[in-house]
């Protein structure tokens, strides 16, 4: 998560919502971490959950990766759920709720239908303390 | 629509869910045009529908695709619905509903909450039985 934390300040110093994400193994092997590059991109798909995914699937192929872990600062959004759900992560672990777009805990819930293909282990909640102030110190600064 | 299914009957032939998908706007200019293509690719996010917006981003760029159709054989899944939101996609018009994967109309409904970022127009149930009809044979056959 540490490392999530420190691409999300990156994010937030390059003007967009801060949020770091990494995929790794049990092992302790990173294979992809990245920052939200939405702005940056102009594309709304370049969540750093997308785009850790991406690179995982571009370094390793394969279907799935149900032996790794997907360390988020932030609650997925609906796309990046589904997107978790597709490659079936092991495990999902997040920092702050995200009331407004959260979709694991809030609004679609997208693992707690009966129709989920996949519904990895989930730990909210963690440094959600710093995970949380990173964004509201952000968007306190949009104002 | 017609599109679509001719996509969606070239996915069956290679093996794949039958399911195509095309983007296009108002005046009839078609951006993408995909079959879901998750077996040959072995990446279970190359939905027909990911597919058309990943190339529909590549040709235009820009964030939103609110002057866009989204027209797929088969009721987005929550993935897709994600990208959907995501991409502020003006219309949905879809075939087939699906009770098993859909989001839509099904599972998490993702365009149903209030913290939806966006909701398209949505038009299903458009060839029904054709869609449908394609599915069910493609099933038929791998038993």
């Amino acid at each position: 998560m540490i490392t999530a934390i420190e691409l999300a300040c990156q994010a937030a110093e390059a003007g967009e919502v801060p949020v770091g994400a990494v995929l790794s193994n049990d092992d302790g092997v990173i294979f992809a971490a990245a920052r939200n590059c939405v702005e940056s991109e102009q594309n709304p798909m370049a969540h750093a959950e997308m785009l850790v995914l991406a690179q995982t699937y571009a370094v390793r192929g394969g279907k799935y990766f149900s032996d790794c872990t997907l360390t988020v600062t932030l609650e997925p959004c609906v796309l990046c759920a589904g997107a978790i759900a597709a490659f079936r992560v092991g495990k999902l672990v997040f920092g702050a709720y995200d009331p407004k777009s959260g979709a694991v805990e809030h609004g679609p819930r997208v693992f707690s239908h009966a129709t989920t293909h996949h519904k990895p282990e989930i730990i909210g909640g963690v440094r959600e303390a710093e995970c949380s102030a990173l964004l509201k110190a952000f968007f306190a600064g949009k104002r």
